[in-house]
């Protein structure tokens, strides 16, 4: 069986490459940031919402994280930035990896997310312009109009990247979490350093 | 076997854009649903069946379903759209789903749709005119050809887009309910007023 | 942000459609089976495999099979083909998953897979060239040799591929079984009388 | 933002086809290979960190494998490779699936992996230039360059892949092991000799 390949592509890789050039405005606004916040599914997650079904008619829900975004929040961490999520929904699963990857602030059974969002700003002594927020879908539109980086992932809804100052190149809950927390390290000229403090 | 694609591609969202026209066509059908109904396994899942060995010989059901799709459903059930699904298997995880999602009508266990169907026009009120079937796959066909907007994922099987009235862009469980949906709200010139009504 | 669409492409569907043309050496091997023998993992699985750590250091084998493959088997069924599995491995997940299709002929832990299969020629009363096997690996390879119709999944591996009589265009676990039994019935001249008797 | 992707593409294999060349360089390296190590997360799965809530608040942790991999560790192990993992995180799943697959060094709970590594080398009686290691993200940067033959997962970070002899085709958790351990073994002139050798 004959089978080859050529390729002519302009094709990126799934993670940003150190050479990129981040436009001047956007840095301005990234190397402000010291509260990163993002929405759960579909953004720290890649939207499956899976359910498993138990003998006693209850079913227990999964969540699927990714190592990539999770070294990009240890990183963060690492760098002093502090780090929440908002969500509508709530589960041991995502607060088990939310401690494990050092996440300060996690609001869940938030069908509105202004209120957390406030709140993040009084217990983080910040105004808003020193908080991103990550997010997918329209729920996350109103803390995204606030924030002083807004970002969507590479597959949100075409209304909330409409309103985005940056719409990463991952996907959510494929490295588009590490991708931001990148953007802001490198903006402020500290990501170099980082790598070598790295940990598994 | 030679295998051989050429494209030529800029990349396309996975969420239908804004400004994209609706057909007078399809427009005038979308404005008249009433009620939404869909198949469950390759139609609001990616059609993965995942079975969970357990330490007795026995095997639990896990299902997954998609943040988009949940989204599109709760603005749907906002905009005053009534769900259902109709389903040949069963399983806790679908009906735990369809409960938070507001989804009223849940058929499971039905080899044939038909009955279902027509206990639904029964119950909502409505003739077949103003209800939509999402489906993937050959046992969707018989209500679907019954249904006032017969609609296929973008991934199924051929015989069920030759009788569709149109194909979603998103493959099934990700993403093509949601599409569904915005059709209907568009088509009925409502969506934008819900976008200030979404809650996580 | 622009994002746009030019597709310029030969972009073939999931499943095959229903006019391709099934060459004729092929059509004639396919035309005489009457069991299906498959691998699982990688075959009608996507090759996926997936434990759950137990809280007693024990860990929980899941298994992800397909909808659309699912259909097939059981249309399979229909028309009287005889299906079977031979495997490396064993968990409750598939023979729950094989109970369901109503695979007749279910082989676990078989690290060399010659005398499961030939034990299935002596149960099933046919010659090998009745029957079909799919596989995807290596340890696959000497069956398919026996086999009247050896097929490799798309994703197989090259060696595999290199001794098959067809190579589907689907991946293992995504349609790849639902594309060898559609070859079978449509070279027998069944299907289009399938069509209408599928159940969901 | 343009993304912009101009594609000319006959489509190619998952795995490297036999007739592949190494270049004489790496096929140096790859041929003194003894000891083959690995990352886990994001290496050999493909970076899904997946919990499953339980009802008493806790949450435990699945792992996907690669069937794909999971054959070229055992022809690893055939042809005499010895083999072991080094990782950051620990599960019981890991440890079954190491078990399963004759993986001899098994060391979790890592967060640097300088300390592993060196101890591989005593026990397995090698000099580093014996040993490749497989890795996708900034940990294991300092691993591989200790190592005889780096390698990087196709979705590796930039800076993974910049210090990496060679950068696998296939993806992490999806067939880079496998490639890898297949690049050593052609090298070494053996691997034809184990496919007839492959179990299931």
């Amino acid at each position: 069986m004959l089978q080859f390949a050529i390729r002519f592509a302009v094709l990126e890789d799934t993670l940003p490459s150190r050479s990129a050039k981040i436009p001047p405005s956007l840095k301005k606004r990234a190397a402000q940031i010291q509260v990163v916040l993002m929405d759960v599914d579909g953004t720290i997650t890649d939207g499956s919402v899976t359910l498993l079904s138990q003998p006693d008619g209850s079913a227990l829900e999964m969540k699927t994280f990714d190592a990539h975004d999770g070294q990009g929040m240890t990183l963060g961490r690492t760098a002093g930035l502090r780090l929440g999520v908002i969500t509508g929904r709530e589960s041991a699963a995502l607060r088990r990896r939310m401690q494990e990857m050092g996440v300060e602030f996690v609001y869940e059974k938030q069908p509105h997310k202004i209120a957390a969002f406030e709140q993040v700003l009084v217990k983080a002594g910040v105004s808003a312009t020193a908080v991103a927020f990550l997010g997918d879908d329209l729920p996350d539109i109103p803390v995204m109009k606030l924030a002083g980086l807004a970002v969507a992932v590479g597959n949100a809804a075409q209304e909330v990247k409409d309103i985005a100052h940056y719409t990463t190149k991952a996907n959510g809950g494929k490295g588009a979490a590490r991708e931001l927390i990148e953007l802001i390290l490198k903006s402020k000229g500290v990501w170099d350093k980082l790598i070598d403090k790295a940990r598994a």
